[in-house]
């Protein structure tokens, strides 16, 4: 959960006995070290480090990019909110080609992907090195090329899942309930298939479990934590979200994700804009995200949270890691 | 499953010791008791009947009605398909009010409802009669208001689900996976809950009970079974449709339901010719999807399909009952 989780909630989650995971999408190769270093200092159990493994444009659609500018900057304007316009030369986007070479230097022992598939060079790198890789999809077919590209384990993220899509298929936006696609895609690979999306308590492990996973990922869960980069008002978001509260939206970041609906988000989709695709939209909204975040306006933030964030509750990553697994009998799953 | 099911396939059901389902909604009052007496005859189990409880409109928006009845006739001419104008006096909306002295005269033991709640009177009037009340619910405030309005049982009909959304609430459809809405229903309810959506195994079912239901409701299985009504072409496309090929459309009815994606769903939503609701816009395409079904062309028939589809498989609808609880201990669950 990138711009959520921090070293300290990933070592609290290991250290529980949990495998916590480091988002590292998109940051600098600068970054991406310096946060493994710190979450290492903080425990000596395993974690993984999470990539976004998205195509970069090779240009940038100056068009798209002028216009998407005027109309936040209006927006902004309005609603007093900080932007700066740029032109395309002024952004920088890393790649996770950019971080390959942190990772197996700093011996990082998973690795977790989104968004799309390393290259099979990248793929066999990583895999030599002796590290594991998962990969996340979002239908039976983004698994079974998942499996054939090497993954050792899948995430098959269900629709209730919060934050961004894992899609990277072709065509239509797969949108498959977990409790649809985590069988099909059990029966569909070999390899074992951890259940992402609504898991919040014993009965939903056991669930997931009983539908053929080997495993849970879960995120909203941990937004409210005490070690969590998310500002009191989005904590707040998502504890009193409604089943119904969040949904898809390309508004913040250009990729489809769950959220709590905002004012921000009605507001860009209403207003007819093409809005650019990842990751430029991403920067383009990151100063009023920031903003919003900073001064306790969760109305400018991407409330990223899955359909059962009303389950969520404050407490430190340790506790809510505890409360989550209470009452399983993960010998007997 | 309305268009779907026959007696044969409800009496079916309940003899293999499930609980048939009859659907009704929006039949005359003498085609609803026929239904019934032709399922009596069938069985000595019970069964529920299922009925539409939805507004039908005062008036007929007469504009709207030629626009899309304009869009029609272009459209069956160019695809050579029947197409015949009507004006509005001429269109005959049977009520579920309509249906209830059937149901109490027939003696019906299970009535369950989908598209929103009877009136007080008529819960009252089903429920003296010892009548069991089952309604469907999409959202956790839906089953709150089916449980205040007297419903004895509640089905959590999760995103996956085949056919028409029950949804009867104000403001943006739920869309809520059954990972998400049942435990969550089960939490604010204290009536049974049903699961809806992806029910196609013992796993499934297992999953099911685990996540807090006291039962499941199964429906696309079905739908290739030698008891049912829809076309070949309409099993074929059942049993090949992959997780990612259904999607949700208000094109053949006005109302929101999931079916496999064809020809006549997305020239309708790509026509930009606004769509008049249920039921107005599900009589003006009944004889095109009537052709479809007849003439063996699937892409005129309403689909209507789960996420799970590809899990059907023909059968009569008693082996089909039989296989989907193999190695399910009701018992221990």
């Amino acid at each position: 959960m990138l711009g959520v989780t921090t070293p300290e909630m990933a070592a609290a989650v290991s250290n529980a006995s949990g495998l916590g995971s480091l988002p590292v999408g998109g940051l600098s190769p600068e970054t991406t070290r310096e946060l493994i270093r710190k979450t290492k200092g903080l425990t000596t159990a395993p974690f993984a480090v999470n990539l976004f493994v998205h195509q970069v444009p090779d240009a940038i659609d100056e068009v798209g990019l002028q216009r998407m500018q005027d109309y936040l900057e209006k927006y902004a304007q309005e609603k007093k909110l900080p932007f700066t316009r740029r032109n395309a030369p002024e952004f920088t986007f890393y790649t996770y080609q950019q971080q390959v070479d942190i990772l197996l230097e700093e011996q990082v022992p998973i690795v977790s992907f989104t968004f799309g598939i390393p290259t099979p060079e990248i793929m066999t790198r990583l895999r030599k090195a002796g590290i594991v890789l998962i990969g996340t999809a979002t239908s039976v077919a983004e698994a079974v090329a998942l499996e054939q590209a090497g993954a050792a384990i899948i995430v098959a993220q269900g629709f209730e899942a919060g934050g961004h899509r894992g899609s990277f298929g072709e065509g239509q936006l797969p949108q498959v309930g977990l409790f649809s696609l985590l069988p099909q895609v059990v029966d569909a690979v070999k390899v074992p298939v951890l259940a992402a999306g609504g898991i919040v308590d014993a009965r939903t492990i056991r669930a997931a479990f009983q539908l053929g996973a080997s495993g849970v990922q879960v995120g909203t869960l941990f937004i409210p934590s005490t070690e969590s980069l998310a500002s009191e008002g989005f904590k707040d978001a998502v504890i009193n979200a409604k089943d119904t509260d969040t949904t898809l939206t390309r508004a913040f970041s250009g990729r489809w994700a769950r959220g709590v609906r905002n004012e921000f988000m009605s507001a860009l989709e209403t207003s007819g804009v093409a809005i650019p695709d990842y990751t430029l939209q991403n920067s383009l909204t990151a100063g009023i995200r920031a903003h919003g975040q900073k001064n306790g306006h969760p109305e400018w933030v991407s409330l990223w949270a899955g359909q059962s964030a009303a389950k969520a509750r404050r407490g430190n990553a340790a506790d809510i890691f505890k409360e989550l697994i209470k009452g399983v009998d993960f010998a007997a799953l």
